[in-house]
């Protein structure tokens, strides 16, 4: 995420990655996941099976790497955030801003659900892939927090227990933010449903006064 | 998990479920999971068949359902500690006695992970097992908030934005504490591991002072 408009060439390349997924997905949903080939993914798009290549390494990378892109563009967002902000509102404003465009799609999100849970697979792939994201996003929190003042990490492997923890917890928010505006969508944009989870999280998680 | 310190009876229950749960997996990581049977791991453990369907619905669920008895007791404990703790402080609590028994078990937790890490399907079996207990933690959560004042929860479905974000976050810091100390073991025991990523969150995740 930058903070300068998204190039036209830019904006085609998301716009046709997200086709292809799309196509994908709906195609798995209509015939199940093992009868959906490049081909058929890459006909209902326009493009060439050899332009579903330039996008993706394999079709069932199709169903799986939608957000590999978004995480890339927040762990970017997280590191160039203003440096007075402490790493929680860093991740915070990247990953609100990444939302702003979820709710749009949210039919596309539903089908993925949909298409994983009957395909294990591709759910262990999808969540391989999610704990890859989360490694990394830790990693770039730790980068910005730089080294603690001592010259030496508390781990020789692995980020630090509060990278890691911001990392997962920042995964958990966006979605148990998700969830819940998938069974209330229409009242409240998810991007402030998100804002009000990081408001619980950034007090400490203290009872609620409503007790909801 | 209760006060009163476990009845032999339980105690016994425990035992062979634990090692029925083991044998599997050891199988499993020796033959692969599709050679594993319900007689060979009944064999392994001395029990008949009919014993591990005591236990188990199915040989699956052998691989899969370690945790399911660890999330009943958890909740349990959480809806029966003392009213003038938080309902964070409570989970924390419930899960901090939990923990200090999964720290004996390093080995059969690694070897199940390898396990569903070869087998999609039990990933995705785990994976769905997991949800349905954060869900069943979300609802014992509510039900110690009790309703909200005006009589009303905010949400017509599900639980309240609160009570399944806390659930959420609590199965995550568990994760996050469980990988911290694999990859560090024999420095610090994993309730403590646990609770030093607890401290984070109820300070509302604050930037670290050593950057770690």
């Amino acid at each position: 995420m930058t903070d300068a408009p998204l190039s036209l060439r830019e904006r085609k390349k998301r716009a046709t990655k997200a086709a292809l997924s799309e196509a994908a997905l709906r195609l798995a949903a209509d015939h199940g996941v093992e009868h959906v080939t490049v081909e058929a993914i890459s006909h209902a798009v326009g493009v060439s099976p050899r332009t579903f290549f330039n996008y993706f390494d394999s079709r069932d990378d199709a169903f799986t790497m939608i957000d590999a892109e978004i995480a890339q563009r927040v762990r970017d967002a997280v590191e160039a955030a203003p440096p007075a902000l402490s790493a929680l509102d860093a991740v915070i404003e990247a990953l609100a801003d990444e939302l702003a465009h979820v709710g749009a799609r949210q039919d596309v999100w539903a089908l993925r659900a949909e298409v994983l849970n009957r395909a294990p697979h591709l759910l262990a792939r999808s969540l391989g892939a999610h704990m890859a994201d989360e490694l990394a996003m830790a990693a770039a929190i730790a980068r910005r927090l730089g080294p603690p003042p001592d010259g030496a990490g508390e781990d020789g492997e692995g980020p630090g227990l509060y990278p890691h923890l911001l990392a997962a917890v920042a995964g958990t928010a966006v979605r148990v933010a998700i969830e819940h505006w998938s069974r209330h969508t229409g009242d409240e944009p998810i991007p402030a449903v998100f804002r009000r989870v990081c408001a619980h999280l950034a007090a400490g998680l203290p009872d609620p006064p409503t007790g909801a």
